[in-house]
């Protein structure tokens, strides 16, 4: 194969640790080219920017590098890489993260880290998202940058089904090593919100969001479950969001 | 039945006529409380508010209604009404929309509309996304009162299938009548982009994002060709994006 061309984005931003080891990782093994948001995209789900303006400026991030930061978000950036940046070339692959935190189960869908990578999917490109579960700025990427490249080798050799991108979780650095890869489903939980009422100096009142994880799943072939027992995670993800099974029971049940 | 309580939501913003309409036709139906943004939040897909504050003031929509405006997303809203401001009461349905424009085939993911509904039932809420195809402010929605009752009706009536919200999109009004109602599935189509670059008074470049709807589906039990047909297409989503078909072919394929 010749050299792959690797699309690399984030959405912690581009000056964030997560990308640097991302992009350290991937020109090991292609040539590449970033476009990541110019700030902070954390919960960004997969918004995109409509009815205002976008920036996309040169980044300095490596010595040779092609970086570009955008003022949109994750989203943003993978169509601004797909259909300007890149506009008359395909990448092999493209990668989002490494995220500074979980991006497990439910969170997939708050996730502005896999929302770059499924819409990686949506335009046809082979496409990873990567998070480390733990939410320390200065957290260790030293234990997964192996599993980092072993995937993207895999994806890169066996393509990956149409529709489909990966949600790759890794445990938090602990005194035993990761017990290897579990491919899995996303688990059943969800964030218990609370919300923390403060008033602010004219006596105003506003919220802070606090949110507990929630782990409603039993099963062990899920990503949780993954996690707690120190496997890499790696959850194919789909953007096809039809609920199939329930097309039958709405047509039965309804009368309209 | 008692009286049903309803919770309102919607992406355009509190003071879009969308909403309005939709509050309209719920208050014929049972007791509605709307939290709804305080303003427009389009293409917001599933974002949330993380690191920042929100506001949650009382707004004035109709005599004798109890709704709120919040400065977050449409998740955001959907948080507060189910952990602040219906604490002790549990909605017996979850409405949003009245949309302005077209949430069919992959606009569920960006849209803020559904993201709204999927909140709901990620909080075990039955909920309904309603859009009309028609982007125009002045759009008439007299077409579709009735559906958007019929549908509320039918749903605290049955109920929906654990972990699943409802797409509906209407077409716009016609000189035909609407054809009837499809349960049906996401059809398979993307937003092109192009990106209209553009030069600042200062000569620095900025972006304008233009997309075209392509729709690639050939079938006709898709939303797509639903509307296109002067049906209103109901798609049962979920928030479970895993591709379970992949989960064999990845464990199959991959030498990790």
């Amino acid at each position: 194969m010749a050299t792959p061309l690797i699309l690399v984005s984030n959405d912690d931003g581009i000056y964030a640790p997560g990308i640097r080891h991302l992009v350290a990782l991937m020109r090991e093994i292609g040539e590449v080219v970033v476009v990541a948001p110019d700030s902070p995209q954390s919960g960004m789900g997969h918004a995109i920017t409509i009815g205002n303006t976008l920036r996309l400026d040169k980044a300095d991030l490596f010595d040779d590098l092609v970086a570009y930061k955008c003022s949109g978000t994750p989203a943003d950036c993978v169509k601004l890489a797909k259909h300007h940046v890149l506009k008359d070339r395909r990448p092999d692959l493209m990668v989002s993260g490494i995220n500074h935190g979980s991006n497990t189960s439910i969170s997939v869908l708050y996730s502005g880290t896999m929302s770059a990578a499924i819409e990686g999917a949506i335009e046809g490109l082979p496409s990873v998202g990567f998070s480390l579960c733990d939410y320390s700025s200065s957290a260790s990427f030293e234990h997964v940058g192996e599993y980092v490249k072993k995937i993207a080798l895999q994806v890169l050799e066996n393509s990956l089904p149409k529709g489909v991108a990966l949600n790759v979780n890794f445990p938090p650095k602990r005194n035993q090593p990761i017990q290897g890869v579990k491919v899995c489903r996303q688990a059943r939980a969800k964030w218990q919100e609370e919300f923390d009422l403060r008033r602010d100096p004219t006596g105003r009142k506003y919220f802070w969001m606090a949110g507990n994880f929630v782990n409603f799943d039993k099963g062990e072939d899920n990503d949780e479950w993954a996690i707690a027992n120190n496997y890499v995670s790696v959850v194919p993800c789909q953007f096809d969001m039809t609920a199939h099974h329930a097309i039958s029971i709405l047509n039965d049940e309804w009368d309209i």
